[in-house]
């Protein structure tokens, strides 16, 4: 077993989640929570217009009487309410529903009920690519636009929860670049090669961070073989892929899924007090239902680590 | 017929096309060169160490009698001389052998005997990707590192006529980016609206550019309806790919040769007088011929543009 099956099989090894969505009258959102509690990965509530959300479960043939609904009409209250619950322990984590990505991220953020850590904020991709043996971290390819060498650094931190969740205690981190020397006229590359001296002198743990990387290099064993990169700690084998800034991660991303036959993936925003699911419309049920299981299983590792 | 089938067909309705081989005593290259030849792709004159051509060739079972060799065991006087066969007409592209880079790249912008047109020259990958219904142009994904906007209108002007040698006389452009809405805070996608304008001015011409543009819109048909992208002139059927960065062109580059099953493509440098074949030791057999057949397509297309 691999991928999104062992990552559903681990979610159901644990005590059931649940999953606070923030204005949940959404088709598509409810239809990924059905499917989500059917298969055993979480429970969720719902917060939102009641009447809608009722409207929209008989459409889709949903039994709404496993879940719990909070009504509230208003769509900002609504996301501070669901917030809240996940803010206080009452749900594992946070999804968005058919409320905006800025309404959505100031709730996140808000400072009362949020779930702000001080750090800052960072989107991981999920993937399980066939022909490649292990899941791949994709990050940032979304939310952080031009990463500084510091945000860098709060990339890897908050993409190590993640990857530990899936069941790699210590990642290899890829920090990526067209490149797998550095040249100083590409300060992709020169940023690449702080962190891993970062990483090497003890200020970046729990992983092993070598860049800068070229993806043939990062991702296939054969081709490092090929080039001789015998001297690298990375062979082929890096989990965290680590962009140089948002255009290169989100064109590979949207290209990873619309091209490569039987792809399957799921993401999540961390840096949060919990796993917050943030898909978009465009994402396929099969992403949402992902998402929440990787979010269950992000929520059950941050569990674990408040228990120690 | 599609893709470099078609591509190997079109070089076949032409008159044979010739190859000047910059320091021939390679071995990937003269399989390549000897592949091109069987399949009626390309003549060579293979120009560097006669002795180690023939050496290599006997380990190879390849036939040196169907080829002229000019023997030049100096690979900078090697690569004068291959590249002023082209510069005279006596070849029709040109092609790296095993001499470094940045001595191949002086020959071509020697300025007595290179290939020098005034503009800046441009790399150009062309991908055969099985479930995408035509040939996709990537640029640049290997050449200009940070592309100014003026750089972009170069790439453009240098592509166009690879697209059209292809049999696309038209091409569609998408500038491609993390997101398809114009965000002063992202660089790319004001360059991107930038090469719109330009082209609905008629500053930019023989072709349509829509930017910017993110993957799945320039790509999925599917997608555009999907975002109910109605109002844009590009709708997932871009052919013409542009990269903000070489950061994002060459990531992008790498995943699909290394993670799409059944992917073929091939690359020139363009912006020459005669296409340039510049392949890495790390690209495959196909790959390098698939890069002949494309410089074949392109010195005809070239010729022909001359005659008028």
């Amino acid at each position: 077993m691999k991928g999104f099956d062992e990552i559903i099989a681990r979610v159901n090894e644990c005590a059931m989640k649940k999953v606070a969505v923030s204005v949940a009258q959404d088709d598509a959102v409810l239809e990924a929570v059905q499917e989500a509690k059917k298969r055993g990965i979480a429970d969720a509530i719902l917060v939102g217009d009641e009447a809608k959300i009722r409207e929209i479960a008989a459409s889709i043939q949903m039994d709404l009487s496993d879940f719990e609904i909070i009504n509230e009409p208003d769509m900002i209250q609504a996301s501070l309410t669901a917030v809240k619950l996940t803010h206080e322990g009452k749900a594992d984590m946070y999804m968005k529903g058919l409320i905006d990505t800025k309404n959505f991220l100031k709730s996140v953020l808000d400072k009362e009920v949020g779930l702000r850590t001080g750090g800052p904020l960072s989107h991981v991709a999920v993937f399980d690519i066939p022909g490649v043996d292990r899941l791949l971290f994709l990050t940032d390819v979304a939310f952080i636009t031009y990463p500084t060498l510091e945000d860098k650094v709060h990339i890897i931190n908050n993409t190590l929860p993640v990857a530990k969740a899936c069941g790699i205690d210590c990642p290899k981190v890829a920090p990526l670049a067209a490149v797998e020397v550095v040249n100083p006229k590409m300060p992709a590359t020169v940023e690449a090669a702080e962190l891993t001296r970062m990483n090497a002198e003890g200020e970046i743990t729990g992983c092993i961070v070598d860049g800068p990387l070229s993806f043939d290099l990062a991702i296939d064993a054969e081709a490092a073989k090929h080039k001789a990169a015998t001297d690298r700690k990375v062979q082929g084998d890096a989990d965290i892929m680590l962009f140089p800034d948002i255009h290169a991660g989100n064109l590979m991303y949207k290209a990873l899924v619309h091209v490569v036959p039987g792809v399957q993936n799921g993401c999540i925003l961390t840096g949060t007090k919990v796993p917050v699911i943030l898909t978009s419309r465009s994402d396929t049920f099969e992403t949402k239902v992902n998402s929440i299981a990787l979010a269950a299983v992000v929520a059950e590792e941050m569990r674990r680590n408040e228990v120690k």
